[in-house]
């Protein structure tokens, strides 16, 4: 793993992102990388806003996988600041490698440094690979998670 | 429900923001209302930050409930905004009236008009009154939900 290099992702790295976003069983009903207007769009949001971090991990150079970090403050719980990460996907042809866990591994210890004292994060109920692998990592499964569509 | 108002809650609102958070049978074990200093602390940090609302609810100018929504750009789902809502409570003296479905569907409201197209929370599986509410206003617990406490 002497090669990888977990880093904010650049507006040129937009396009492997979406790709690898879509490279999931579910990202593929979800993703239209061919039209990248949208997530430009949004990756400007993102960087436009002090609490969010969109990491792109590379390894030899290559995009190898991404996740983004939004540091949320709140009241409850004595004034702790939350983690929240989305969005985690491992390049498929580094499946299996260990990625993953290098990559959460990361983003913890980024989110410690920005004052969070909660990392959390959901993961459809179908994902249960994801859900072992989460629960090896220290996570605790101890949330139902609610999600609503808008029209 | 006439006189009720929800607003944005300000410095002067977090004793009474921080009680209902303590009178509850998860915050009561997570709670401290005795010192507000790191509550303060973290209401600046909430307001100093574009991408959070904070809001109370009054009912005749008494405290009736509170909710906290963050609004999340993403690039996943062709760029799809997140609202995040957090930190519920209705006031213990006026459960069962219907305040809970009027604070979500205004949080929603708020989501919509700030750009989200998801919203989404999660909520401890010993909830279960709460899991169903949730379905009733037509969230889908379609994930579930991993924290992990940072040392």
């Amino acid at each position: 793993m002497t090669d990888l290099d977990i880093r904010p992702a650049t507006r040129d790295d937009v396009p492997a992102i979406v790709a690898m976003l879509a490279d999931d069983p579910l990202g593929a009903q979800r993703e239209s990388p061919a039209d990248l207007a949208p997530y430009l769009a949004a990756f400007d949001r993102i960087t436009a806003d002090p609490c969010q971090l969109l990491l792109i991990a590379t390894k030899n150079g290559r995009p190898a996988g991404t996740l983004q970090l939004t540091i949320i403050s709140g009241l409850s719980r004595k004034g702790t600041t939350r983690a929240l990460i989305e969005a985690v996907r491992v390049h498929a042809d580094l499946r299996g490698e260990g990625l993953g866990t290098v990559l959460i591994e990361d983003a913890i210890g980024r989110a410690r440094e920005l004052g969070a004292r909660i990392v959390q994060l959901t993961s459809d109920a179908s994902r249960t690979d994801a859900h072992r692998f989460y629960e090896r990592l220290g996570f605790t499964s101890s949330h139902l998670g609610f999600k609503l569509e808008l029209r």
